[in-house]
């Protein structure tokens, strides 16, 4: 990002934290390492009048975020003259058990990042697309790759979205009781809730000799998901953008 | 649910599944493990022709699904006449790292459910959701708690949804490549993705000898979020719905 980019998004009605606003931030450093750490969003489009939200792998380049999927999807087919649109990443970190029903609570990261979805139709941005889709998730892995043929490129539609106005949401703070409630004789906890890699299970059909490659080393057993995730988008991201 | 409900959610072009079809189905007793092992959803509404896509804790009672927030929300405030809504659950089950950039994927198991989002005005059903809301999380737990305020009560918007269709997509296959590209020197591989619970950490402000209830022994460090939310669920609600 060069040194002129301001340092927050901007805020109207439409990203305004309205609820609990002292849990909002337009920092754009804070919103950009909320989304950099995850893998899945939410989409929220519309057809016809009627909202879809759709679950889907996504990356951020500088202020735009892209997501793909086949040409063919309903999303896809409604994106392409440019539709407004709003991607959500959630990390949800915890359940929280108060001493009243209404301090019930989770704690929770979140982004809805806001902006007008496009289909990439040039050749050049979209072939980067491609590459970074993956490469974003595994540093280097494309050139390691079956080529993609012309069909493959040409069945796969990307999306991207500038991003033009963005809020993160962040609740952190576990069990939060009204001030008398403490006394009570009542059991109050927080649950973490992490979301960790399982053991990686190579495929069984591949040829002997064949040696997980150094770049996903990173990619072990119980480290928590959004860490790695960081670390291969800054991988493949050095300026962090 | 009584014997004479289908088993399945009418489909049309609203909820059918377009891309990757043989990942879709209809069927109520899918649809609803996948919702009763989620607490977390993220739900698409429109404002003035702005889609929004907010992450919110919900359950599920028969038919129809709860969610919540402040009155003051914005979400709520426009739903509260009733609104088309779209409530969608992800379970991230893996990453998966094929041969060909193409065949990169996920696996996930998703629901998106439509229908008609409403306020809840009625007390009666406010009441019984607002209990519902905690011990569908936490088995009995309300009994056990400091009593809601009307303050309170009036502070916390309930939200309803009918699901008047719904869908659930799956994919559980890991590595698929083209056949050809097996015979390949690339590496390939499936990373599990597995949320579970960190290790509970009880409020450090409560007076000595409260012990922990035998309500919550299922929420234990390790185990799936999934099963834990699964086994609480089928507590409260016994005859699944």
């Amino acid at each position: 990002m060069p040194d002129t980019a301001p340092s927050t998004y901007p805020v109207d009605r439409v990203n305004q934290v309205k609820r609990c606003h002292d849990r909002g931030s337009y920092d754009r450093a804070t919103v950009h390492r909320l989304l950099d750490s995850a893998a899945l969003a939410h989409v929220a489009y519309v057809v016809d009048g009627q909202p879809f939200c759709t679950p889907t792998l996504f990356w951020r380049d500088g202020t735009r975020l892209y997501w793909h999927g086949s040409s063919a999807s309903r999303m896809l087919r409604n994106l392409s003259t440019g539709e407004p649109a709003c991607l959500t990443v959630t990390h949800f970190d915890s359940l929280v058990l108060a001493r009243s029903g209404f301090h019930h609570s989770a704690d929770y990261r979140s982004v809805m990042a806001f902006g007008t979805a496009r289909l990439v139709t040039d050749p050049a941005e979209k072939a980067d697309a491609l590459t970074k889709m993956v490469d974003r998730l595994f540093p280097a892995r494309t050139g390691t790759l079956r080529q993609s043929t012309a069909q493959e490129i040409k069945a796969t539609a990307v999306i991207v979205m500038e991003i033009e106005r963005a809020s993160a949401k962040i609740r952190a703070k576990g069990v939060s009781d009204d001030e008398p409630d403490y006394a009570l004789p009542i059991y109050a906890e927080r649950v973490p809730v992490l979301t960790v890699l399982g053991q990686p299970e190579p495929c069984a059909r591949m040829p002997e000799g064949i040696r997980r490659p150094d770049t996903l080393s990173g990619y072990t057993a119980g480290r928590l998901l959004e860490d790695v995730l960081a670390d291969a988008y800054a991988a493949t991201y050095p300026a962090g953008d």
